[in-house]
């Protein structure tokens, strides 16, 4: 049984080249602190741009950690046997986190630090919510209000992600929501939007911005995102040291980058001081390809054009995904720290289409017990193949996975899949070609 | 961190007396193994009537077990300091299983000594689908075709857990079905049937009764479920020793007994044998409180009449509990062991009501995270009263309790008790003593 780390491994500290700054969409210059100051509060901005090789983990983060970290990694031998492969399976688990996932990771030093500060509120947008229902339970655990703009057509489709933000105490507003301007303007134009993150992400910002007491978050994409679930790799390195196993091969989902980012950096460290070799590998959803077919340039993180140009792996922030279920890999973008290092060359990135994801979630479920989200079954897809490429090989090889968090609140997509009516889409270069099209000139 | 336990505990080793023995209903004469083989392996009957005080936990049992368990023994700090309280609180929580409650406990046994008899297939019946999809997933564990049974009305109503046993490859009937005699008995009478448990069980031992290959397989109730629950306590006993704590008192919520069972009666050994001495209390739901407004009688386990006569807590065997929705505790009768422990006032029991449970759950949810299913918040609001009373006389009382699953199911019911639109069932003394009045005569 390994301890909980007590430092986050903040990798801007050993690359060779640090990455492109954001910048300022009017000025093209680099953001400074004071441009984020309305959002976010100064310990993040600060870790945001942090050269540290390890921040500590506070003593009040550390002691929400504990109710779930360290979290298991489980040797895969159930799938293994049915695979008849010689491969070592292990998968890190981040679904016994109270919201099903690898999200609190963040979602508690967020709402620690500005706790911190004084704040008394924070805002954000959620998709299918776990995000959301992520930031309700921290904002619970230090006494902060929390508010959140739900992309209208999960808040109706899905009411158990709403359901549980509510059980935390948060407020749900459905977007485009009437309390807002920019919810306003939306729902003048277009009464029955079905709402977007984009659309959701101007609403929390504005709020957020208007009162001094409120601060905004982000689940995913920023540098400090990815800081904070580094204590995921940290872990899995003990536990794997723990067994005197080194990992030949680490496979991970990415959507916005930051349950990859967090459990392959401090492997990455250990791979840049020659210490290990492994190959690293992002599984993206065939729909959103967004390192194995965007491109590299600076671009808006969300669909309005409001936020700063981040350079990063982008298919244009007007692509709109086709609607599979992984809605956490439904994102235009990467992490622009991701994008960087991936640029660097220091891992590698292939797709997988839907149904052979859910096909390998099945595989995994009824082999393992659990029930894999959608996007997490991106990785397991991948892990299977290899699995089964070592079979005719006869490799003893060492697979490290990322299984981000439970499907709890996706059996509809389950069911829809055993029922034979999931569909895969095909993405031509047009539509591509066509959103990025629209990349800001900078 | 504590080892797995070896063995299962058997209560009746230290019983002052044996429970009275389940009746044929036709001869009244107590029942033999030869009436039970058309539904049980050899061994499972063994375990239903053996008296060996500990029974050795097969390995390849163990080795499912270790996907999950040890599971944790959670100090619950936030929500004592929540409620100002000098007690001590410690809940077992069992939602890490595959399934998100106890119930695997008992499946993966019982899949087990079926396979390991030649047994090709299980049947049951499932309400709200905790007991199914934990034997589905068993099922799978060992290559085991799984026939469901599930209540019309929840069929329809709750679609997920139906999927959650669809992914682990069990077949799932709405019952009433037309496969059975019994299923289409029902659908002639009435075609819109809502089925029942009654109906379901009865479809369920038709199929298995009338296949040699095929056994049938119960969530709770029996003897041998409890036995297997015992590694909750046994689990409990060595968590709680090694920090070197004493229970003061134990809480667990009742339905058909297996979770309190489990959880208490290696518990109940140690108090035997004079090492300690705890309170132990049941809490049932005031719409269904075998316990404490029902009798102690010989009464069928089924609605319909169908299996062995069972000295036990009855409401009457055509009770039909007011739509509470902790699902698993709506069952007109107890376990026949623990409604003797019962009478040799070992332990007591007291009543909750719907709206409060909910708000305790509500309450847990923040300070704690989880979402407890609708069934333990019985147990917690029965905790947190008590912590209430430590808070007026100082006591730091040590309190257990047992959280049987997680609520991430039932977001449903949470959503009503948020909106305000969850109602409390009054229970008129003149029902209880009508359903009793239908009693077999023994």
């Amino acid at each position: 049984m390994i301890d909980l780390p007590r430092h986050w491994y903040n990798i801007l500290a050993d690359l060779p080249t640090p990455p492109p700054p954001p910048l300022h969409p009017g000025t093209l210059k680099p953001v400074g602190p004071d441009d984020l100051a309305p959002l976010f509060p100064m310990e993040l901005i600060a870790q945001e741009v942090s050269t540290d090789r390890f921040i500590e983990i506070p003593e009040d983060v550390l002691d929400i950690y504990r109710l779930w970290r360290p979290t298991p990694l489980i040797r895969a031998r159930r799938l293994e046997r049915a695979l008849g492969t010689p491969a070592r399976i292990y998968y890190k688990y981040e679904g016994v986190s109270p919201s099903g996932s690898h999200k609190p990771n963040t979602a508690v030093p967020q709402a620690y630090y500005n706790a911190k500060e004084g704040i008394k509120k924070l805002t954000t947008e959620t998709g299918a919510g776990q995000w959301g229902s992520s930031l309700a339970f921290a904002c619970a655990q230090f006494g902060l209000e929390c508010e959140i703009w739900m992309v209208r057509s999960s808040y109706d489709q899905k009411p158990y992600r709403r359901t549980l933000m509510r059980v935390y105490g948060a407020t749900v507003h459905a977007s485009p929501s009437p309390v807002t301007e920019a919810g306003k303007k939306i729902l003048a134009e277009n009464p029955d939007s079905p709402g977007s993150l984009g659309i959701a992400i101007s609403e929390a910002v504005e709020v957020a911005a208007a009162s001094p007491d409120a601060r905004y978050a982000l689940g995913s994409v920023l540098n400090h995102v990815l800081l904070h679930q580094t204590v995921i790799g940290e872990e899995a390195l003990r536990q794997l040291a723990e067994l005197g196993e080194t990992p030949d091969l680490i496979i991970g989902c990415t959507g916005g980058g930051s349950n990859f980012g967090g459990l392959v950096f401090p492997f990455l460290r250990e791979k840049l001081q020659g210490k290990i070799n492994p190959v690293i590998r992002a599984v993206e959803p065939a729909a959103c390809p967004s390192f194995t077919r965007g491109t590299y340039a600076y671009d808006f993180g969300d669909t309005a054009g409001l936020t700063p140009l981040l350079k990063m792996h982008t298919l244009g922030h007007d692509f709109v995904p086709d609607p599979i279920h992984a809605g956490g890999l439904r994102y235009h973008g990467m992490s622009p720290l991701l994008s960087h290092v991936y640029e660097l060359g220091l891992f590698e990135a292939v797709t997988r289409n839907q149904t052979e994801c859910f096909e390998a979630g099945v595989r995994f479920a009824r082999a393992e017990g659990i029930i894999p989200g959608p996007e997490p079954t991106h990785a397991i897809a991948e892990t299977i193949a290899e699995a089964l490429r070592c079979k005719e090989t006869g490799e003893e090889k060492v697979i490290l996975t990322a299984l981000s968090g439970h499907g709890h609140f996706d059996l509809g997509a389950y069911d829809r899949y055993l029922s034979g009516e999931l569909e895969d889409f095909t993405l031509p270069p047009e539509r591509i070609a066509e959103s990025l099209a629209t990349l800001p000139k900078v």
